[in-house]
């Protein structure tokens, strides 16, 4: 929820100048993404996002962003493909800043997903990994495991005011994840923040995907870790087996698991909460009190930590393997 | 900018089952509008504003607001008009607090507005005045002249923390305003708020006028002065005589002013400057430091106050009578 950059009516017209859409419409900040300036700007040549780049995403990025929303909806990937500039260029300026004019892509996301929307959205998840197989442009996941370690060093005081003690269980959880950290995974593009808010649906179906501005090269597995978190637990800090199990079965529908990936999801759920707690923790500390932004609670994330630490076991509930016994009983 | 109130998708399928508006397609958080949550929502049927009443809106007032904005586009004024529940209600609930959907309006505002621009925007400003004629529901002018000093007695140490002396300097404005604020001027609905942000533009010609959340029934030439003061002032605190008279000429191009209202227009946007400053110093204060909206400057309002205390007359030149010898030499 965040406008950080406001341009005005000139800006707008200069910028446009350089596109083949015609005169500008309508031009409505948009309350969301928090990374970046959101506008809904409609020209005569129809209704489009455009987004102002600030200073968290690096713009040394944004040829491998842009070019992956250009490859996955080029491949039929429901997703916004950005709109070239006559020049052939995805990448404008306006105001110093970088920015990309980007298609309209219509869709609701849930608050509260179902088990059906979980199905849905690992589908869609599946398909994304797919449709991203030829893209040759790499970017390296530097919110990815070897980061944990350096970044929670300077956050260790932070921790400890969310909750005394918890730096010690941090640096411990921290241990167990280096220690048993998956590899030889197959690896690809990944979302790597794929959460309700950025999945559209339209009537219960899975309907697109939106923000990549966290997308990386890394284990597959681990975007479906991520969704897991970010999908299957309830508003109470529950973990919702049947839920996780239906986001697995869906994404499994497209792209069914090897037996590796599967064995390694425990520890993959465990790192994504890492992940999303870490970097909680640093906008947490980071946030000065009067800014338009509210940053996420990072105690969601530690109590999703906890579940993870506590039942490494529960995640496989989620992915039953054709002959498990287990999968009749959520613990 | 802000969104107070968020909804999810259940409460907006709930919301427009009351409406023949088809499935909800897309819902985004608008950044617009301090004192409601806004939300661009586009359904089979198109595109439309849901707007959800915050508490800073008397919800008694709200059927004058939502009758006056469909009266005008009735009568043929560029503004959006509310849209019917299969009841015929305008006005619903979501989360307990009273909401709208109304119609999209198309165009673009204007941040550093021209004297065309300003010719554009008076003429605009005539064609209201003049669509709401015959508009029987009324409302009063809470925020007109005798509300002024009730307002300052509890912000005086407010305008202290400001600037020293200023607590002062206001009570003796307050005293000039009271003395010689007209009476009998002619009255109708007037928009109360008609800021550059407010009002839409298309390809340099006035296409709409938009947030009618502080219309009411006052004096017509007020809401000219209004406007003189938001509109014809640069970023550096001089009045700008050109665009000052192309608003007034525009105005007049549809609406010729009397004699009495030419005269009235010094003291007019003397008060006008009073008003946007009390309720700019009475946000300044109450806004919490960690809140999510910005509180706009109220010394900007303070230096137009000092403008129309020193140069009463410079309004004038705005209004030049048909044989003004004084037209001609802005002071």
């Amino acid at each position: 929820m965040a406008v950080y950059t406001d341009i005005t009516d000139e800006e707008l017209a200069t910028l446009l100048a350089d596109f083949d859409l015609g005169a500008p419409l309508s031009l409505k900040g948009v309350a969301e993404g928090v990374e970046n300036s959101n506008f809904l700007l409609e020209t005569e040549a129809g209704r489009f996002f455009l987004t102002i780049y600030e200073k968290r995403v690096s713009e040394a990025d944004l040829p491998f962003f842009l070019g992956l929303m250009g490859w996955l909806a080029a491949h039929g990937y429901p997703s916004a493909p950005p709109i070239p500039a006559r020049d052939g260029e995805l990448l404008k300026r306006v105001r110093g800043k970088p920015c990309a004019i980007v298609a309209f892509l219509s869709g609701l996301s849930v608050r509260r997903p179902t088990a059906a929307h979980c199905r849905e959205a690992g589908r869609g998840l599946a398909a994304l990994h797919l449709a991203a197989e030829g893209f040759t442009l790499t970017r390296a996941n530097n919110l990815g495991q070897a980061a944990w370690s350096p970044m929670f060093a300077s956050l260790k005081a932070d921790a400890e005011g969310l909750k005394p003690g918890l730096a010690a269980q941090i640096d411990a959880d921290l241990a167990v994840l280096a220690a048993g950290w998956p590899q030889g995974l197959p690896t690809g593009v990944i979302h790597a923040d794929y959460f309700p808010d950025n999945v559209f649906f339209q009537a219960g179906r899975f309907a697109g995907t939106i923000d990549f501005y966290f997308a990386c090269c890394d284990a597959l597995a681990y975007d479906i870790a991520v969704a897991l978190n970010a999908w299957c637990f309830e508003a109470d800090g529950s973990f919702n087996i049947t839920s996780a199990r239906a986001l697995v079965a869906g994404y499994e529908a497209l792209r069914p698991l090897s037996d590796a990936e599967r064995a390694a999801l425990p520890v993959l759920a465990h790192g994504a909460a890492m992940r999303f707690f870490l970097t909680r923790l640093h906008d947490w500390g980071a946030t000065p009190a009067g800014a338009l932004v509210r940053p996420k609670d990072p105690l969601e994330y530690e109590r999703k930590l906890a579940v993870h630490r506590s039942s490494p076991d529960l995640v496989l509930f989620g992915a039953p393997a054709s002959a498990n016994a287990s999968a009749g009983k959520p613990s």
